[in-house]
């Protein structure tokens, strides 16, 4: 089954950092970034924080993808990053398989590599999924918690 | 104690995104990113990945500008986040604490909150500490592991 | 406020590692455990484990001593420990301090610090809040999805 | 290859709680513990801690049987659990995967799951690995941090 990639998927945050997603079933999502230098902390590495940000887009993509249908929304609610091996020059491959498909969330395992298809950082994203309500929250400046 | 903040921090990545730190001591890094479209996932909220963002590059900032002067070099390691509370307007704001200062790892407690106040997300940070050989990994392509 | 301390809390497996609650009000829950052998790892360290386990058990009771009167249950989603510092002797003292009380999920900050009152662990406990179906899985061999 | 399981494996707590290592190889440590009463939290399943005690054993004797040879020794720096299904009946099953050796850092996938073979937790567990020094810590009130 292929899932329909929606348009938002690329503007906003992540269009500012350059994903680009290029595949989504109902358990697997990847995409690619290309390595610039705007992306890299003051060592010259790919910052922490885009990992972490690929992996919650993804994680949420797959999750909303399939939710929607139902009328729910997916809201990030957790991740964990660990951070391996540098990447500096080339495309930062992400890919992200679902372990857990609840009925209040869902866990991601999402894994960054290199070009040498070297695993450079893996991320664990908790999604939560609920009846929609929180999307109320949108251009509010008195939002609710988002869980 | 006031640290000096190295024009680096807001630079790259840091630039892209819009950090601006505002204090460094000793035990506490604060910074601010102002809201804007472009830092916003398609539901309208600021991204999950922004938060992990500042988190990495305050308690990064807070260990080199310790470390540096013995020759040392700071890399993240790894982040937990937990999202409470959406942001869409206004301004982040972001303090992080350090919770240990060991031989080869720091622990940083960053808190992120809205203009009221509220608290909106936390993250766990551990930055590694070496004696700067991974730094070499500057700019290669065939980098060796971060730790 | 003080809150009823569930008789339940020390029995099973805190009875086990040996947990003693001894406070607990709407934003702070303390306990101890004693030091003894069986609670180490193989070289002679209080095991991780036994950290992550106070940690859930804390946020756990605090949680549920809130929510269950409003005929909700609460049930561990996800936790992340840092550990700094060794104990070897003495008592493990551990504090939850709730960070976030959301409509379904609970965010708790626990710190373990030994007799000196030195900084040896840190978790962060999410805490999932249902309305109590969760809770037939109850003795079921074939239980549903805890979220 | 097969590595030797150290008896210390199944002394001290990991004796208490009942692990007992099946099977060990250089990117693979197996285990198992039998469900008891002792093992659960109030509302009658397994107590999450025995997942993050599990994870951390097991990532712990995986990092130990490979660095001692070379006079090195390994300490639990960071775990993440996330729970996704309970256990009540039955065995505890555990898998840990190696995702990284580093030099100073190893990080182990582990995945829990019930007789059914269904995932029931997964934690991600860094662990550090040091020249042996933090094994003075051993038995002194006054111990160094462990990292």
């Amino acid at each position: 089954m292929d899932l329909k990639v929606p348009d938002e998927a690329t503007s906003g945050y992540d269009a500012l950092y350059g994903l680009e997603v290029i595949a989504a079933d109902a358990t697997t999502v990847r995409g690619v970034v290309p390595v610039r230098d705007e992306l890299k902390q003051p060592a010259g590495l790919i910052h922490g924080g885009v990992y972490a940000s690929i992996a919650e887009s993804l994680a949420s993509l797959g999750t909303t993808s399939q939710v929607a249908p139902d009328g729910k929304m997916a809201l990030g609610l957790a991740s964990q990053t660990s951070f391996m091996r540098p990447i500096t020059v080339g495309t930062i491959h992400a890919e992200a398989n679902v372990l857990h498909r609840g009925r209040t969330t869902w866990v991601w395992d999402v894994r960054i590599s290199d070009d040498q298809g070297r695993l450079c950082a893996v991320t664990r994203m908790t999604v939560a999924v609920s009846d929609g309500r929180a999307g109320r929250a949108r251009g509010r400046a008195d939002a609710p918690p988002r869980h």
